[in-house]
């Protein structure tokens, strides 16, 4: 669900189109329903079967991602209200689409792949997911170098919001990283280091 | 610890303090620990005693306030890194200067809030702190219109990084807020709603 709100939000973010952000808004309650059931389920399985080892530390991680996969959710949801706001303009100035429309890309590609990974708990797979996470802070990195060149013609209100939306893609594909590294922990029984840190 | 953080950092950022930075940079491996610590010391209260009813929300309540927390602090590091980036430059352009000041503030007073709440598990003060998070947005929102006023001629630069940097402080507020509404899960055993949304 947070991967498709997260592609239909860039296409309404780079096609202007109303329809697709209100599709997002309108859908961001469902994401937020499936958190709650998820973890009212978990906390009545820890309650009633008090699981131990593997099955605990299942529970747990499913507690955190879904967590995380509710904030993802969020994110879609700012970028889905970055286009609405600005509508019928266009948000982005047209040097940045192409950023944007790559990092929309690996986010949804890391969504995916956190999901797969959950489906799988394939702990190679899992730690695949972070090298695929450097290719959106490199694509952020330049993003903020387009942004902080003297030639930047595009003002600043456009500005912030380029720097806005460009952490939100961050801060999304930070999280699917954090899912996948609860996945590494469910099934090697370490504990990850550090799941909620950016580098900005 | 988390408090402290944003209030070395905040001073940081407003007397451009590289020492204070530094110091806030290197403290935060010690909130890092002090989370890790606090999610094995529940995990292992998990697997040797499930615990039940108002016990095991206590321990539930407990790893999600520890991860909002070192995210709190990740957000003071971020504040810190800012100044740092930018010593002996100040970071801020003078007129945004008091908007900070009291985002720092009421940042600062929200962490400690949550603190007591943690302490006194007083379901109505945990409330209450909601409220104080309503300062923090209607900051944020004047923090923006100044930047998105016409008349801003501090330069695109200088407007990235007080949107982020506004930012920070924001969603450090919302984890504020977060920490107390699972206290009152705690206490109430009503599962709160959505605990990271954020309103931009």
């Amino acid at each position: 669900m947070v991967a498709d709100a997260m592609e239909l939000a860039t296409r309404a973010l780079l096609e202007a189109n109303l329809g697709l952000a209100e599709q997002v808004i309108t859908g961001d309650e469902r994401i937020d329903d499936a958190r709650s059931a998820c973890e009212e389920q978990a906390y009545a399985l820890l309650a009633l079967q008090a699981p131990v080892a593997t099955d605990l530390r299942t529970v747990l991680a499913a507690i955190h991602a879904a967590e995380s996969l509710e904030r993802m959710g969020d994110l879609a949801l700012h970028v889905a209200k970055a286009a609405r706001r600005r509508h019928p303009a266009p948000v982005l100035p047209e040097p940045v689409n192409r950023y944007f429309a790559e990092m929309g890309r690996v986010a949804v590609q890391l969504a995916r792949r956190a999901e797969e990974v959950i489906r799988s708990q394939d702990v190679a797979a899992a730690r695949a997911i972070e090298d695929a996470d450097d290719e959106m802070d490199d694509l952020h990195r330049h993003l903020f170098t387009l942004i902080m060149n003297k030639e930047w013609e595009h003002g600043v209100a456009s500005a912030v919001d380029v720097t806005l939306l460009g952490r939100f893609y961050e801060r999304y594909a930070d999280h699917a990283v954090s899912v996948a590294k609860r996945v590494v922990f469910v099934v090697t029984g370490r504990m990850p280091g550090t799941v909620s840190d950016d580098d900005l």
